[in-house]
């Protein structure tokens, strides 16, 4: 069997069936890992890896930028665990004949977020590679004993939000790709796609309110990754489509370009927002910008199939999709996976 | 400028200068970063990039020996430091088109190895590649506070030592790549070129005596390693090369093939054995088995260049060596450059 029919997801539970989780960890499969440590604290650690040709173009981003993004979505999986992340580990594999002006470049991006988050650099590895540019950021952080938010403890009856708007990011990849002309509400989707801000400060936030069950960040897409928490949680959702926080440059550039803003804040990802289900009173007292977008529904067997329910607009792409889509006609295509043709 | 001119030490010292060490944090640019905790243990953390074409060849390398050795060479730079390795990171670049086979047997081998030494798999990544396979592996350790062994430590008088033979890893390479019939000699020098075995219990035991100065493992070869242990400590050393260890399989198949077995052993890397210097007195109550093969002789100006030393074969690439090789004639490479042409 090749990869491409095994799919990412296929290829994980494959990994983790080898490997028993160990005790005194949790997380395994979440954003991050959680170790808890004798100190009261645990550690957070999340490793991730971005291939030239897979996820950037380097004729296309600037490398400041992939400097950024790079270190910046790794610390949004500490802030996905509500944890603070205190330092990075950089590998870099890079051709040979690049020019050392863009290691320069790529670098000062790389610090700026690093300074502005409080995360030095501590270590890492520089190689060569034959052509493409790989690139491979670890980040460890802390968080206090059994306090890290994992996607497993959605609760029935809980609201579902996000912190900011979705689809911008997939819309400036799609006028990158599209090769659009970059007036000012273009270049802020690109902006959006290219240097993400992680949402650290309010994912600390929603940690320190026990009412905050489940969260974790935005980056295969909400469809994919709502999945994700209801899967962990044996639940189901209902999302109104409608509530869904789209920018005022998304819905201009959509009604100009003729792009569909729903599929691109459903299915594309990158946006690097929070998403987390909390009890609907402690939504009234959460001073971090948020949106609610829906709420988990009913617990559910995770052994059986059910029927599909009524009113879903499930496209039967995907047939242990739990998440009813209220307020919308056309079917929404569920999530990403690496290995597969989309 | 292009990265081939800077050089790998050179890009390493570009990224270095833009980052301040924090506090609390040594050993940036040792094998790992030392985090000190409040428990009075040491956190070790090191991560290692290993590319398809420039680390192995996919058609040569056997799945499962590549599982074994991407863990490997990660445990080694724990053991480099005394530590004791609690758990690893694994991301994963691969082809759509990998069949499902390469990625088991490449499990296979790294849950060995990690059940060897008692190292859990905690997480990771997995990722598509457009061709080449790209891992990262970071490993988490520990170690009683302030007891790593740095590589700055080398001090005056000490004796210079190794923990097994040198040279195996860079012939079972050369024997690979010029497709030499594999007899039980050459099976063992290929080998130890794919599956190491990292000197965990070595190191920790090591780590126990504090005549014990100075440690890191040989993985770019003898003479470049031993340089970065001399610069850190502002010290020069003389080798005996008569005392370097070399194996029966590596004297017979040199001598079958006219290979060079002292500049294998000297300019070849990833035999991952442990290199030390420790007091005269240590060395004497050291159960580890090793092999003193030089000294530690004299402090200098890291600020000055002094002239070549008498009676150094140096080969005059690497202005800056302060290593006098005792009992060879031939000049002797220094080490090895990821970025510069062999």
């Amino acid at each position: 069997m090749k990869l491409s029919e095994l799919g990412e997801f296929g290829l994980i539970e494959r990994i983790q069936a080898r490997f028993r989780a160990p005790d005194g960890v949790t997380g395994i499969g979440d954003d991050c890992a959680v170790l808890h440590q004798s100190t009261g604290r645990d550690t957070l650690v999340s490793s991730d890896m971005l291939i030239e040709g897979t996820h950037f173009l380097r004729k296309e981003i600037p490398p400041y930028d992939l400097g950024w993004k790079s270190a910046a979505v790794n610390l949004s999986d500490v802030a996905a665990m509500g944890g603070k992340p205190t330092g990075t580990f950089l590998s870099l594999a890079l051709p040979a004949d690049l020019d050392t002006d863009w290691i320069d470049a790529f670098m000062h991006g790389y610090a700026d977020i690093s300074e502005r988050f409080g995360t030095p650099l501590l270590g890492g590895d520089t190689t060569a590679s034959p052509d493409r540019i790989c690139i491979n950021v670890t980040v460890l952080g802390e968080c206090p004993y059994a306090r890290a938010r994992l996607r497993s403890n959605a609760q029935k009856g809980d609201v579902i939000c996000v912190t900011g708007s979705l689809g911008d990011s997939a819309a400036g990849l799609k006028a990158i790709l599209e090769g659009v002309e970059r007036d000012v509400e273009v270049q802020r989707l690109i902006d959006r796609h290219y240097r993400p801000v992680p949402r650290v400060p309010e994912g600390e936030e929603l940690r320190l309110n026990l009412g905050v069950h489940a969260m974790m960040d935005l980056s295969d897409g909400l469809g994919s990754d709502l999945q994700h928490i209801l899967d962990a949680s044996g639940m189901n959702a209902e999302i109104d489509v409608s509530a869904i926080p789209l920018s005022l440059a998304l819905k201009h550039c959509c009604q100009r370009f003729g792009w569909d803003p729903l599929a691109l804040a459903v299915s594309g990802g990158e946006d690097y927002e929070l998403l987390f289900t909390c009890t609907p009173q402690a939504e009234m007292l959460l001073s971090v910008p948020h949106f609610v977008i829906g709420k988990v529904t009913s617990s559910r067997s995770v052994q059986c199939h059910p029927e599909p329910v009524e009113g879903s607009s499930h496209s039967g792409l995907d047939p242990e999709s739990r998440i009813t889509w209220r307020g919308t006609a056309s079917p929404l295509s569920p999530g990403f996976d690496h290995f597969k043709k989309g």
